[in-house]
């Protein structure tokens, strides 16, 4: 019998390494299609932190039989010589943390994919990178699991003539491709659709090459990092900013460190909260600092969290993107204005797509985004498949089993996945609400369409009656008055009520 | 333009802090849910591991509205002096992970609990523990979130004069009960079912008890730590292994090292692996070593994993616990033997219950449990209810509506949850055709019950008959003859089959 309990310590790469699962790397069939998706989307970060148009070149060639050696090559910004190791063979490290819309769980999915690599295969992970100037270097790394550092294997530094700015990365890994294919290739066609801005060629293990070409060389403009909004400041957050503070007033202290805060509405909040403007924040005792942060919380006449931290694509490049890989006949796409929840700002954009290539199916074709990554796994716990199935479709004159798909994209802050495999958004009453009347206003303007087209059909049916009998109509009554046959046509074109577009 | 990325190191409770969604804290109803529920099975776990029946006081007291006070009190291991502070103000430290079946994932759940409500009351938690020696310790503690320490902010040593041994947790929280109310008191009643040698007794912020009796003093072994089976090693624990070995050659390294592993099946292994049987492990080289992980996945001469490191509840004590909470007319419960899946092994033990106080639901009320958890939430995507829902229910005489209940529980040394917050299982096939079959061979009991049934009801039927028209019958036929009215009661008593249970 056990009478004690022996206790220890493990660092954040075992703690991942143990619990693969949940980081979306359960059998060799998901860790091949994440693996694929975390490089995509750190390469997609990488290009639009810079704003450069994305060209991803992405390369599975078979070693033996489930033994893949992969590449990447992007144009992104590259990794600084001296972070390479962290970046790439640390968990947990990464690109500064900010108040901005961004793809990644902090430094986590790429080294996932490359920790993966490693626990199957044993071999080290090769990153050649550069910010474009007159250096280039290339890194051999491991991971050491247990203490969570990288291991500098190699390191090379090279000239870099060409002035060539981005990162490879080249590793080995098992997995399962031939079960994973036809997934890694809808979700680089979905990346396609909501990054309609970039390229990205894809060379599978059988040579195959998938080429997803930009639709237009537009490009949102990257999202900027703002303060927090007093919304979704807990207590933990604001007693660091109380550390960090150079003000001594607690006005100030309001009107500096958060967005949206003026002094007339840090005045306001101060009074309902019952602080004195001149208070010294840092003299703040414990209780003041959870009140503050209740009251923070609850305030009501804070305006509403700034939209600037997000980067939407928009309903055109939206439209673009869908039109390129679905060629519907009609599409509807549509932003909703910025929302919030907990304080952090968010913006729904939904899509309709009908007719065209799009799939039929009885329960709507659902294609979901979220922070421009395209969500292809556990649709039935989502909140945007649980909105789709609340709307009455027919009210819209949308038949079961029409050719028809739907469209959700939610740009935020935070995202509220339920995983950090980010594949399931929680279904947050604010969020819900938005996809609803976006989807709802969608389908009234479908509606429209259809019912227009419907229209169309029904006078060209109505027109062909006429065309076809007035004739003989004219000719009978002729005969019988023996005049000379009339010409209808004018008759014809006075009564169709589309001629143009008939 | 941002031209270049900046980066930085983030520590585990940091991270956790930052997506305490993913670990069940989305919002203020879920997080006094999981906060009951990560100290309850901490409890539990503490009780199992010495074998102690356990003994739960659990309480929540309202401070102001949707401010609580946590109190938990249990009678398990307890934990030792020098460990308190890193035991519940350190993330990813806790109870040496072994191979062997256990409630939590590592190190987290506790002290997720924990570090909400330290930031979102930053008051600091309070522990008094004993092992049941003489002394007795209580520390107050804060977590310092960016660095993933503790801070100790007193210590107080007692003597423990009543030998009491266990521990207390005192902290304070927010949360919304109101709404968690429902889904607390489900969870505490499932965790019942599937503890039933447990005692739990919580009372809630508006004073009501409720009060969870053991029904049985009958408690399952403790599950025992084994070595890993060769099909769960992977390159990274090979290496480890390899690393530690004071083995010489082959066939001891892979003796001593692997479950179920005797010299004729290493010899047979190796001999499949084309290893030499002297060979020293320490002299493999990187591609024989991920040669010989390959092939330990790959051998199926291995015999199947023990299932002594597991700890199911058994059919015995699983219909204690359903009798115990839902007193129902029928309850047929089940163990499957034992499995695996990717070298882990698991058990299946399936329960129906017909009748009594179970509900009635077209869609058929379905407990899940892993590890003696209930999962109460996203029932939706979790394989149990996938295979409830494929079986066809009328095969088995269940009607649509009928009072049906389904039990599953999965014992494993490693739950494939889905994610951090435990409340999804992946359908990985090997427990999919476990839990299949498990509930089709209870779903056949159950059917021979109900045909049982409805027969002595037909039978009541047709004997009521014959008792209600052969008196008439006889006394009639007697009339006609003029003959004494004979006795029909020997010839009813002859037609009814049961008479017993009629």
């Amino acid at each position: 019998m056990i009478t004690k309990e022996t206790f220890q310590e493990i660092s954040a790469s075992e703690f991942f390494y143990r619990n693969r699962d949940i980081a979306g790397f359960a059998n060799p069939t998901r860790a091949i299609y994440t693996t694929m998706r975390e490089l995509v989307e750190n390469s997609l970060d990488a290009c639009e932190a810079i704003k450069a148009l994305p060209e991803i070149h992405l390369e599975l060639s078979e070693v033996e039989e489930r033994f893949y050696k992969v590449r990447i090559e992007d144009n992104g910004s590259g990794v600084p010589e001296d972070k390479v190791p962290q970046a790439f063979g640390q968990v947990l490290y990464g690109s500064k943390y900010m108040l901005k819309q961004q793809r990644g769980t902090f430094g986590l999915g790429g080294k996932m994919a490359i920790l993966y690599g490693q626990i199957t295969t044993h071999r080290p992970v090769k990153i050649t990178s550069s910010t474009g100037g007159r250096r280039k270097w290339t890194y051999v790394l491991s991971i050491d699991i247990e203490k969570n550092i990288p291991i500098i294997l190699s390191k090379k530094i090279e000239r870099n003539k060409e002035g060539w700015r981005g990162t490879i990365i080249e590793f080995y890994t098992q997995g399962d491709y031939t079960r994973a294919m036809s997934k890694i290739v809808e979700y680089l066609k979905q990346t396609s659709i909501i990054n309609p801005y970039a390229t990205i060629i894809f060379k599978d293990p059988k040579g195959k090459i998938f080429e997803f070409k930009r639709g237009t060389e537009e490009m949102p403009d990257p999202p900027k990092a703002t303060l927090p909004h007093p919304w979704g400041t807990d207590v933990e957050a604001l007693t660091r900013l109380i550390k960090i503070t150079k003000t001594t007033d607690m006005l100030s202290f309001m009107v500096s460190h958060f967005q949206r805060v003026g002094e007339i509405t840090a005045k306001q909040f101060l009074n309902f909260a019952g602080i004195p403007v001149k208070k010294n924040p840092k003299r703040l005792n414990n209780d003041e600092i959870v009140h503050l942060a209740n009251a923070l919380q609850s305030f009501d006449k804070f305006l509403p969290p700034d939209a600037s931290s997000l980067s939407p694509i928009g309903e055109k490049l939206l439209r673009v993107g869908i039109q390129k890989e679905l060629e519907p006949e009609f599409v509807i796409t549509l932003q909703r204005k910025p929302s919030a929840y907990s304080g952090y700002p968010f913006i729904v954009e939904v899509g309709l797509a009908y007719g065209g290539k799009v799939p039929t199916s009885n329960n709507i074709t659902l294609f979901r985004f979220a922070n421009k990554i395209p969500l292809l796994f556990d649709e039935g716990s989502d909140v945007s498949r649980k909105v789709v199935d609340q709307i009455n479709w027919k009210n819209y004159k949308i038949q079961p089993n029409a050719p028809l798909a739907a469209f959700t994209h939610i740009c935020s802050i935070k995202v509220p996945y339920k995983t950090v495999g980010k594949e399931l958004i929680a279904d947050r009453p604010e969020i819900e609400r938005e996809l609803l009347n976006g989807l709802r206003e969608a389908a009234r303007r479908l509606s429209i369409l259809l019912s227009r087209k419907e229209h169309i059909a029904y006078e060209k049916h109505r027109v062909n009656i006429f065309e076809k009998y007035l004739p003989k109509i004219a000719q009978f009554s002729a005969k019988l008055g023996r005049v000379k046959v009339p010409n209808v046509t004018p008759l014809i074109k006075r009564i169709s009520k589309y001629t143009k577009t008939i």
